[in-house]
């Protein structure tokens, strides 16, 4: 199943390279203005392959892949007039510029970090695998649309999304015209490198989520584990809050806010935002396609086989995977948002 | 809510100074043997602080809180002549061992890293403050007795779970007798430190799980979550994966079973197993609650106070932790293994 | 599996003649005042096998079955200080007054019009069987508690529940003495009637439920149906619709309020509420326990055996069925109107 | 929320006179065969109006409307290579022949019988009012679509469907060529009947099914109640259970499969299939839309408008709903089918 939510629930469809993909928004409030503008500039920035913030800039073109696709949402459903009507949301977005034949050969021999043999296991030899079919990046498109509509539940409530760390080093800002040497040399030799993207996201009300399994922890990395390529998340001080004492971790609340001065908890104590920023960072794997030649078992033969990275990759698709990765946070917080505000309506007047 | 799975369904519920707290299992499959005794390996487990493998050993007893609940759990429904029906599985633990005025303070004066503030503001003031009420630790010992009962869906399967690092130190083997200066620092002072929990799942069959929001990853860390004081997760090279090369993190397939040298995709591929390891790794937060004094803001007055930690509490609640970790995990993994199963049962005699 | 909501989400447990049967409540808001006490009416009308609004009377008495149960329910979770907490509330009820040995000769033969059979099935001969196990009838005791929890989220709502029919005959009031000439019949001859129950809420707001899967229709009937022994329903004119030219069944709106004369859509809209009365009737079956003899196959020998009925039975199950069908209906009610809310407050400010 | 299901999951989406309608399945087995093709025999029931087994025949033609729809289905996802491939399948049908002026009136004065007035409360304002936007009996084309997919999980299963009643009159077989006075006079009076759909799955395994919340009547009746006009639904003996004693009503069994008699449970014991025939009964209320004038509050005005028929509308729906009841069973039906197969392969190996 590929859905996610409970009150704002989310599918992602479609194939890299059948007809479309997209996604469906079932359960969105209406009375919301959306139109394809509203999601341009969510799909700008996975198509540039760069951040908000403008960080990162013009780096994350040439880190990306050629593939060029317009883009354009088609809202099949679910606006009328510009605005939300509160019944499903289809938006989709057409495939053209595909080249199938490039994948024929991961059949046989499954390209190692990719999913062509889970693929084919899981869906016993029937999944396309047309550009990786529906296991495709391309999919992320879908996402972000939705993201984007995700957004709109949450007035008030700003995304910070940066790249940490790109090949292991810190990521320049803007005014640093150098790129990188890590992600330099790495294209140099036909490598990719992997990357941390942090989201911020600021305005959230205190009180979403709740402890155990719909902690805001849960729901949101539920989410962005959805995005490929993902192999950890980590909200505040994160791996770091392991290695510190509790006097050092524990942040002391300083305003009736529930303001800390830290924000070590990243926004969240017992599953709940506390009304501190949420912080969160997701580590972004290597691009598995490479031009470098790797060896791979050809399950046809039983011996190993060589294997050259054809297609169009990113060398590293952290810049495109931050969109998404905030895009699926988004998603998640709409839903606890939602839930929140329907049990706020119940006890409001009798608490 | 605080339920999760989509076939095999869990609740945790109780409060940890009510009258119980326990698990509900709604969708297990009838026929398989379970009784007080199944669930005893683990909830010794937990009572001790201790891991499985005999790893940590008597360390966790004296890092463990010094509340004793003989943890006997009452099947109450859903099974009968010593396997389960099919029908909902109640499992209660009656609350014995519990002196409540330890918390009355903690409602002006939330504790830094505590849910005190966040219950509040979440459920309006009307959260059971006793002992931490639904937020409490004790809680967990519903998701461990789940986290027993479906490890009966996944026959073939081993969780091995160890400690990686206690306070920032590798942790030692049970060979060791010392038990790590970090910790004994930290108990010497009054304070306490986190750690991080490994799990390893061996024996999973390849192609449970889906792209995107069905991924194993998605799946493993929303149940993961939900076990309190976790700041992150990370599956096989992890943070790690950020910083390599693709040509270091990929793995090339070398068995027809999907066997890799080094598993660093930590068994899944596109969200979806592929026959290697399940391996995940968890950030577990130092205690919040420390002997040390602390300050925090009295919501009262406006004014900062000082804390004094009471109550009982761990040094170190990674070693309790790590059976919960373990059990979310087993959680997950039983609802994607009947969700595969019941895809096979559908297309087998078709493909 | 035995759940179902989106926002209040409703489980029950249990076996006849296990240690308890109950319900867990999850996502009920927080603040809402919740003793035994608040159950007490509508359990109170269970027992006796009564109805609302003091029609049927004490003919339930004697038409109801000997087995006499405190049903003193224990509020396990989810309550505390007299108001809900917000976190899952577990309500239970012991089981004391159970003879198991009534139910052996079943396992073999089983009885027609029960669940005998098809419970073996579809459990795998794991069932409980005694007293019908988790089949049976003393599982509405947690639907009924479920269902006066609903109600508090549907504050300024009446349910008014009455038997319309009791063997095919329209039942009396309460002015009228006689108990209606086809039950005595029945229970004269060792047998059993049927009855229609009819269940009108007034005050319901319009604007609930939505079109397709959402419909009112659609929840009240997933609810309603899980009572046992229900085999109908029907909203407003019902069959007799059926039956109408669309002249006579259109009911034109008279006023702002959405009120319309004849109520003959019973409420509800294109799956909406419209602000009328929400107005249907349930058709249960009658008992199928019965004291004459009856035949059934020996599943052993293969040959047809005579069956006589043992063991404490209703002569007309409608009686008590009836708050349980309220209680049914006011769960999948209090679920639309959560989500109402939620969305009520997501677009509030923006339409 | 416009979605049903567990693990076979639809939703159907799209407005009257929006770009497109259709339905997504999420969580379909890969392996089926799929094509146009595969729907085209429901569609064309649908689209003509007529029902299976040649029952009614010609007749639905000139009772349906002069809306023409090519209803060429576009599968945009999830089938590659004529199969399913185990990920969301997204069927689209372009809308084509819209005439929206028609519907301009309605804001104001909503219809009789029509969700104009719930609708705008429902959506707060912002639903499409074109066709009835969402609301429309256009929609069920997606309805149709996902219905014959989900036959496709139900190998050896046969649905009959069939016209009990039109108008209040038995609906002649085949071979009589007379259509029944009962419409004719109705159409003759610019009037609408309604009538009775009746269903009969053979073929369906016993053990499909739970008690309470997931009982098939209860999944059976909240996918019929999906369709727009369905004022009841009663199982087997259905409403006239309620007037039979038990001794009339039960069923012994006869055979070891549970065969019984009469089938007078429509195939269904306890929520739990029996191996019998499923059968059930839906009452479809006459066309709300009529030629002959009716009268309306006019919201604007406070004051009663009349109001005439425009549009084009089928002068009795049963016609093409018949389809799309069937098809909302099976939808439920193949949900249940998923979910015992699941349950088998956990539990086959261990009883």
């Amino acid at each position: 199943m590929n859905t996610i939510g409970r009150l704002f629930r989310v599918s992602v469809l479609g194939e890299s390279h059948g007809p479309a993909v997209g996604c469906l928004i079932d359960g969105c409030p209406p009375g919301l203005a959306l139109s394809p503008g509203t999601l341009e500039a969510d799909l700008g920035r996975r198509r540039a392959g760069s951040l908000s913030g403008g960080s990162g800039g013009g780096a994350g073109g040439s880190a990306a892949t050629a593939r060029h696709e317009a883009d354009e949402p088609e809202i099949i459903s679910g606006v009328y007039g510009g605005k939300t009507t509160g019944t499903p949301i289809l938006i989709l977005f057409r495939n053209a510029d595909t080249i199938s034949s490039d994948y024929e050969a991961f059949r046989d021999s499954p390209r190692p970090g990719h999913a062509d043999f889970t693929g084919k296991v899981r869906y016993r030899g029937f999944a396309d695998p047309r550009g990786g079919g529906h296991f495709s990046g391309r999919l992320t498109v879908g996402l972000v649309a939705a993201g984007a509509v995700a957004k709109l539940l949450l007035p008030g409530c700003r995304f910070e999304t940066r790249l940490a760390e790109v090949g292991g080093q810190p990521w320049p800002g803007p005014a640093d015209t150098s790129r990188g040497s890590a992600l330099d040399a790495a294209m140099a030799a036909g490598d990719s490198v992997g990357g941390v993207v942090e989201v911020r996201v600021s305005g959230l009300p205190a009180g979403l989520g709740e402890p155990f399994f719909g902690s805001v922890e849960s729901l949101v990395s539920e989410a962005v584990f959805a995005v490929p390529g993902i192999r950890g998340i980590e909200f505040g001080d994160g791996f770091a809050a392991a290695r510190m004492r509790g006097s050092e971790h524990n942040d002391p609340f300083v305003g009736r806010d529930g303001a800390t001065p830290r924000n070590g908890a990243g926004g969240v104590n017992g599953g709940v935002t506390n009304g501190n920023d949420l912080v969160f960072r997701a580590a972004v794997k290597p691009t598995s396609t490479i031009a470098a030649a790797q060896s791979t078992l050809d399950f046809s033969t039983g011996k190993m086989a060589r294997l050259e990275g054809k297609g169009r990759h990113d060398a590293c698709i952290a810049f495109r995977a931050a969109v998404a990765i905030e895009a699926a946070s988004a998603i998640a917080l709409a839903d606890l948002a939602l839930i929140a505000r329907s049990y706020d309506a119940a006890s409001g007047g009798k608490a």
